[in-house]
């Protein structure tokens, strides 16, 4: 649904003048809320109306803006988009448009464009003669550039279209322990296999606690079924899981049987140091070092993966990429046709993806804690539905019902 | 195990008087423990060793303390409790013994009895001369009883030893959804086996996330297949249940397929007037209102339950103890023969009952929230081991280990 | 604001039909919405839209419908009320209204009458003969009396203006650690000298913490301040109250040092005791045994307090009401001016307050764990304003506005 | 204090063998503790004790290992340390030993060296010419260097020494909201004063909450009293820190009265550019473009300070260095003399900053969410003591005593 606000001013009951702008918006299919009224004291005095109309497209919206124009309404937001020319490399123009998540389009003399590569936070970058806009964050803005300023020529799609789909619909937004999950879970799974059927992309990000619990086996029954795309994560997931490939343990507990190791603290080195030697862990799967496990799923399976940094790391693993705006971009590269996004147990990462994400990428984020999911909400991930559960057991029960032998 | 503290004062080193009290010690079947020592400068100089002495029964402690008492040994409690008499209904004397949850012994004259009825944060009320002792709540001492005041002459076992149990220990203190929790599931189920087996009960504490997070069905079938024998719990869980029964939701939500119902949240109230009307939840019954739930399977399957009153609760049901104090009387009169107590998403119930059981009772904590098993921990209920998890997975599992069809 | 729907069908574009209904709506000082329109196809063709229409009052909204029905508009709630007579005690009619916790009207024959004793998730009871209506729990309906059934004739203030007011509006619904909370206690402290100096009540409902923290002081000089007309706690609160007065400690912490006392985990124990001994919190205070503390502050200064019991509780001390439904009315008797309610740190006694209070009362809800405020919401109680902090800085901070030396 | 174990067999009692090893340590200054017992059936039988014996010095024990020695007794830990040569660079030879965060020694050809950079999780690489030690991340080793393997002639200071001083012992291991804070609050202030005037080095790690609660000028009055010698940060801090001082708001809130700012969203992000235009945060203050604040104390103040990135950074600003293992030496460059660590309501940066310490360094972890110091204590930085408190108000206590005008 795209929307924009007219303004329609005069006589408006008498004369008849809202109805027939009424009328109008409803013969082309469009929709119409009064947001704003202010009617004269008298029939006779002049009133104002500020109405929000919608349409299915753009261009549809666009006759109806035409229509409406005839009929004397002024449209708010009808202007061609404002430039400015980047000056200094990594450095927008004063007043540059930072955009959301949620798909936009740009007017580029009359014509609305719409904006690639979606993502909030970022500049717009116009290619005035190619006709073409993309986000692009503010580091990566480079001298001689067209970036958006000001607020007008752009239209964003309203955020109810964004968020509600069907499927999705009943989670609501609530964020809670205390509802039935195993539904959820089900419409979870008849949700991935849509996506897979219609060969969308599933992303996952994953958080250590994947690991630690020992639901690594499950990831890795959803890999081989073809049920992950690409995963994000970060160093201590993949060290983790290399350590109960090659130990036994993760954080040096043992997975078999929940004891601890003795100098089992130092496993995780250990392991780090063993892919560290192997050269990293692809050439740690051909050498016959690693031989199961999340990540030997992955990279048997050809699943990409980034493994981003950060500076609580130990090691780290050579195919970390340590520099933050490098894995950032590594991050951004691989999104095309990620049409579902599962965060598990991880909140550093959850942020960092949601980040990046369009806001049409049906988001859904697993953890025991309420407050990761609220904190994804509140910087921006709006989409993002919480399952506040036990991941291993999300897990479990999600590889059963896609991965049941 | 049971211990107490001796002191060996003189030439310790040269005497060989140390050697000889580790000596006797050790030829008793006891164990020693250095806790101080304070040697002389020089071999001739006095010196004094304060060392603990433990045993695996109270009489065995007994002889060897009788005979490292003859070595020259002090044994630093060794003397007869003392008593004073109560001298109005529900007050205690000045100065008198608070008891904690763990066995303790009493010595009247010179013996050493044990006490009953072991809850922490009571008087030992003695009756001399049938020479046995008993906890009893401060509100619940009556004028002319006997009870312990000062801190000689009382013996409690160890903590350790009321810790520790060969199967639990894996699990150690830890309080994290950090670890693999299917393990632990199948340790309660084996150990709940192990103790119906043995014609052991089993207390189950539910809260209110139990029903609506669709585990009441879960729940039912452990009581079907004989698994809860004890049941504690509050209005709302009764409640709840009786909503879903009638109704099909718990709190508005349909349990069937996660929606809310239209006027949902007057639901439980409808529940609530349902059950007033019938005369109870055990007329309900009979009467073939209720159906189906958890009270229904407590009922038809005639184990006992009790429901305390809290003033956040609506109605309540007619079956609610709503004095808090004739509630915790109801509840301690079945606690006798209960071994292992599986606390369920409450915090008011879980250390309610804490407060009530003995430390020996195992004692298994299941909340998604940590806190709530640190409170408990805090307020006395040491021996709780916690699982922080999703109640609604835990029961499902549970259930699969031992309510398979 | 007082709402209500009406419904218009017909030609709606070229009658003017919508427009007359605006005209006149707006012409009686009301205001309308439009939240559905169904229009034809052609112009010729019927449609129906559903107007929410509002007027400040409810005699002023009686007006604009009386005018809009004789346009053709049809009221969509405007029946008589029904009612149904109680059979048994205790026990509602099927089908009886719950109450909502917002101002409400009831209609009988044509008039609205406003329901006294507003409070949510009860049973509204009708004086046929004196024209009234109140709220009653469903435990408190005595046979014979006549009950409102159904949703007809029911009119309520819309949620919106139970919310805002200037004051508070700035706070929003976040519940959140990361604002500056200086500024919003300097709010609380300038809306509760308002309210004294207009000689409206202000509640205050503490949890232990608030003793355990050493911030009993502050609230000591509140309620000498004048600032406390009214306090609601359990035996907690009290107990260790008092043990603070008589020990110097809380739950064996020493608040002067912060160090432990030996043996103070007994001495929440020993200050229940004492109280029993001299008959009660009143009692001690004569009889000098009780010289300091919230307890003595209130009690010297005339403040009427309720301490409700829980399951959880030790002793308890004489002056607690054991019986919960037996507290609640204690706690509703007094509610009659209360203007704020100040919930600090409790989340049973808040959710319990909650649950008793009209919508219209300023409710906020301080705590350093976010989930008190969510679930306190949940429970209906959604006017509740969390801040989440520390209650010893709150209470210093607040404590340091109005009751400066 | 330095210990290590010893074992002695034999006969025990008759011999009087214990009681000689138990005189000779005493003599010499020394302690011991009997860790293990076992005496023959029979005085004549064969037993073995295992010992722990220290010292206050390496020397000191080295002297009673000499003595013992000669006596019979086995020392466990007594021999050379064992050096593998690292065959390619950043991988450490198998079997390396993982270094603790508490001072630790190695032996050399007999003599005990002290180990340098003493940090968690490294390796020790040994200089055998010059015959020193360090502590050395994995990353960090080069082809050729000795590297400490296996776990023999390694004497590490025990735990307990670590931990407790005296003015932080009363604050034990809880990590409680329900505690008096003002006392401990007055306690680090102390402890800051002795540590600033005997020339020690203050450590501030920051969260963007102490910039969203409004307490950035609290911090501001502590660097200017002089009591901040270095700060640890993200680029979230400064961005919003930056974003206050050029637009008043933090993430769009205005701090001088909690409104949110139109269009406050992008603030942060006109925030950065401004400061990436000026070519970085000490630029911007020569330029005079920023004029107060966090980040401008430090600048004029001359405190060094590193901000470290992470994938979830907007920008980021200039002076924040983007690669992990970068930052990660930056802050490691700094850490000498450092005697207290402020860690203030980040989870991440807390953390890190802790992987990098040794556990002599005072650390005090402020944090509303009682979850962060469990994580920071089970990650290795045992030595933190958590306050549970709001960072604001523990800010503004903090200044109130080290910075009052």
């Amino acid at each position: 649904m795209y929307t924009t606000n007219i303004s329609v001013s005069g006589q408006l009951i008498d004369s008849g003048l809202l109805l027939q702008v009424f009328d109008s918006v409803a013969n082309l299919g469009g929709e119409f809320k009064i947001l704003q009224t202010e009617f004269g004291k008298t029939k006779a005095e002049k009133g104002r109306a500020i109405i929000q109309v919608g349409a299915d497209t753009c261009e549809g919206l666009d006759k109806i803006l035409s229509r409406v124009k005839e009929l004397g309404a002024e449209v708010l937001d009808g202007k061609n988009v404002q430039l400015a020319i980047v000056e200094q490399d990594g450095v927008c123009p004063d007043g540059f448009y930072a955009s959301t998540n949620i798909e936009t389009y740009v007017c580029l003399d009359g014509q609305w464009v719409p904006v690639d590569d979606i993502e909030m936070d970022c500049a717009i970058v116009v290619d005035t003669r190619k006709r073409t806009a993309r986000c692009c964050p503010i580091a990566r803005v480079v001298r001689g550039q067209h970036v958006v300023v000001g607020a007008s020529g752009i239209r964003v799609a309203s955020m109810a279209s964004a968020r509600a789909t069907e499927v999705f619909s009943f989670m609501g937004s609530d964020v809670s322990s205390e509802r039935p999950k195993a539904l959820i879970v089900e419409q979870v799974a008849s949700e991935m296999k849509e996506v897979r059927n219609r060969g969308g992309k599933i992303l996952v990000i994953a958080g250590p606690a994947v690991v630690h619990t020992g639901a690594g086996c499950h990831l890795s029954r959803l890999i081989d079924a073809g049920y992950v795309n690409l995963l994000y994560a970060g160093n201590a997931v993949a060290t983790h899981d290399v350590e109960w490939a090659l130990l036994g343990t993760s954080l040096g507990v043992r997975l078999d049987d929940g004891t601890s190791a003795p100098m089992g603290h130092t496993h995780h080195l250990r392991a780090i140091n063993a892919i560290r030697k192997a050269g990293g862990l692809k050439p740690a799967v051909k050498q016959g070092v690693l031989t199961k496990g999340v990540m030997h799923s992955l990279i048997t399976n050809d699943v990409p993966y980034v493994l981003a940094g950060s500076i609580r790391d130990d090691g780290p693993l050579p195919d970390v990429i340590t520099d933050a705006v490098e894995a950032q971009d590594a991050m951004r590269k691989n999104l095309k046709g990620v049409e579902i996004a599962l965060m598990l147990s991880t909140m550093l990462h959850a942020i960092a993806t949601g980040n990046l994400l369009p806001a049409r990428v049906k988001t859904i984020c697993v953890d025991i804690n309420p407050a990761v999911v609220t904190k994804l909400a509140d910087r921006g991930t709006f989409q993002a539905i919480g399952i506040v559960s036990d991941v291993e057991w999300f897990l479990k029960e999600l590889a059963g019902y896609l991965a049941a032998d």
